[in-house]
């Protein structure tokens, strides 16, 4: 099993487009076309916000329909949210237009949008675009990444990664990914956008179980503003070169893909999380010993989302009593006169609170600490043998100006 | 039924103080003593975060004691929470020392503290401060403002206000409050304080019943930044000075008293909002034609509490969609296509979306209403006849700058 450099277009029979449509700026690349001409099976999770974008409410329908799925069509700068049937009409017509360009049928054609929430969808550039990114198609590299840079809004980095690992008679199996997501981020999906393609041959059902496994330990464990957006949308498209034998039981490689499959995810969350807007640092949350998984799970996301706990993390102040504060406010079960706290960097850990209250521990070693670029809270509840991790970023002045002007 | 300006020596047979002990800083008033001679009832709401500081602790098992009660004597600058056995033996001795000063036994006296988070109280400057607030008590207004002065941390503004009504017989009943909090501040009580003395005459069950009803709709509906505290303390102390017949039912005196403890609750929460940590406008959110009284309480604040619209709010951003989008992950049941959305100044209304979607409003037009020092969005949901009101702040770089280094 080996993570390393490489996209939507590193697994066998992928290939991806990014071209420049201009939806909202001049010399932005914002379609983005992943295809694979062996059709695929899919799996996928979606927002949870009772407030869906027109594409969410119409792959969750095609989701179902049992038909081969050959690509997805994503756009920047408009979200398609909140715009009445006319955003219906709009989001199949780039399905459509998407499939004509391919030789497929539009409900085979995965759709989804980031960006402004309640503006029209500028379809005379849209749709132009999308008949671009159809002719451009391409297996480089470099395709995978144009695909991957038309996706970015606010985002700083470009996100993707590759993965690989062998089966059983020697055989290779890839997957490779890219998010989109900086802001509007929270447990439970929020704006992020995420292709993930795979030459795996597995069966359909087995895929989706693996996705929503997946995805409750990693895209659901960040968190940038508590802000759920309205289009969130992970999709994973399986073609089945690889030329395993198709896994239709949970046996070894299906353990060795979620594996997989967790690696990819993990790495993209955390770089989501990384580039939080206006963030500088990269928080981790460990809970470990908690009673329950779910106390677990509430509890780091409960300190990964706090304000104040983002706002030290900023200042690189070890105010550990906000994160017992968060705790507490969590809905977790815990004993807070169980709690240790450690500051953890690699292998090293630095303690700063024992049973609930301060050790004697140095402010400037533990600032030392707090000003690298990712540190770790480990929080050991002591008080049973469930764990969760969880992801974020410091609270800075930036994220302020991004989100106070954002749309002019 | 009258509101004006006041404190908590405007009712009859209250006496305060507030003075300088020097927890923390050398100028600043940080202990605070609000005392009457008369017994009197009490009821009290305190934070519901499972990490509790040791004054609330004590002062949710003196609140059942059925004792009359005397005092509430609170400090600023240190918490007392996460300290152990420790901060129990000192927020005793806290009680203690006031009873002793006052003439009656600890537990008729509540504690109350706000501040920083797992450090020791320093005992040696507390008791000498205790002993001076006890000598230097005094029935006028500046007294009052003494000891709102003396609970104040983050605080920009002394928050106090009055309230007077005429109960039968003519008989004129007076409510007297003030309140500090800033940051920590959440829906469920935050780092906020609040005392408020009357001289009504009441029984003690049925003044329980009067608070947590209008703590319900006052406190429990601002948001600075969804951060609930460890010390959350709200206490109403009633001496029965007033010389009115004992409530000891649900009669217009009882209904005139809530109607009256609402509008000095309404009138602190609001302050503490507007006051909010780097805040500079203060945000209201009515939530109207919900399904559910607790539909349109979660509307309410999720919207009130987003990132999003806190920062699109500074900007004077009408960024109504991100308004929509916390509806949508609020958790409360309402339909996106039934949802019009005003920016409410006073009467006027200015409409941005009709069914769900954008009308054709002026950007300039909202933008100059969103720039106001208080504006409301009133959100109406068209799909049933409950309400709820929220208050809250912008987001700004001051927030971030204050809790990147609160404590140094």
């Amino acid at each position: 099993m080996r993570k390393f450099k490489g996209n939507v277009t590193t697994p066998k029979g992928f290939s991806a487009s990014g071209v420049i449509a201009g939806i909202r700026k001049k010399n932005k690349k914002d379609i983005a076309l992943v295809y694979s001409e062996t059709p695929c099976v899919a799996g996928a999770t979606f927002t949870t916000n009772k407030v869906k974008a027109a594409p969410v409410v119409r792959d969750i329908e095609i989701l179902k329909n049992g038909k081969p799925k050959h690509a997805v069509v994503l756009n920047s700068g408009i979200a398609n949210a909140c715009m009445g049937a006319q955003g219906v009409t709009d989001d199949l017509a780039m399905a459509t237009a998407t499939a004509e360009g391919l030789g497929c049928t539009a409900d085979q054609v995965f759709t989804a949008s980031t960006g402004v929430i309640g503006q029209p969808m500028p379809m005379n550039v849209i749709l132009p675009g999308i008949h671009e990114a159809c002719i451009s198609l391409g297996s480089a590299e470099e395709d995978g990444l144009n695909a991957a840079q038309a996706i970015m809004t606010t985002d700083t980095v470009c996100k993707t990664v590759a993965c690989q690992f062998t089966a059983e008679d020697e055989i290779e199996v890839t997957l490779g990914g890219m998010s989109k997501g900086s802001g509007m981020i929270h447990p439970n999906m929020a704006t992020m956008l995420s292709v993930v393609t795979t030459d795996i041959n597995i069966d359909e059902a087995l895929l989706q179980e693996a996705v929503s496994q997946v995805v409750a330990d990693t895209f659901n464990m960040i968190s940038v503003d508590r802000d759920t957006s309205t289009n969130d949308t992970f999709i994973v498209l399986a073609n089945g070169l690889a030329g395993n034998e198709k896994i239709t039981k949970k046996n070894k490689v299906y353990e060795d893909f979620v594996l997989a499959l967790f690696l990819v995810c993990k790495d993209l969350a955390m770089k989501m999380a990384k580039d939080g807007e206006g963030a500088t640092k990269l928080l981790e949350v460990k809970v470990r010993h908690a009673r329950t998984h779910e106390d677990a799970v509430k509890i780091a996301k409960a300190v990964i989302s706090s304000n104040l706990v983002k706002a030290a993390f900023y200042g690189s102040d070890a105010n550990w009593g906000r994160v017992l504060c968060a705790m507490g406010y969590s809905g977790g079960e815990f004993d807070p006169d169980k709690v240790d706290i450690y500051l953890q960097d690699g292998d090293d850990r630095y303690l700063l609170v024992k049973g609930g209250m301060a050790v004697d521990y140095s402010e400037e070693e533990a600032t030392r600490l707090l000003s690298k670029e990712m540190m770790t809270f480990r929080i050991n509840c002591n008080d049973g043998y469930e764990k969760a991790t969880a992801w974020g970023c410091d609270l800075t002045y930036d994220y302020v100006k991004i989100n106070g002007d954002y749309r002019s």
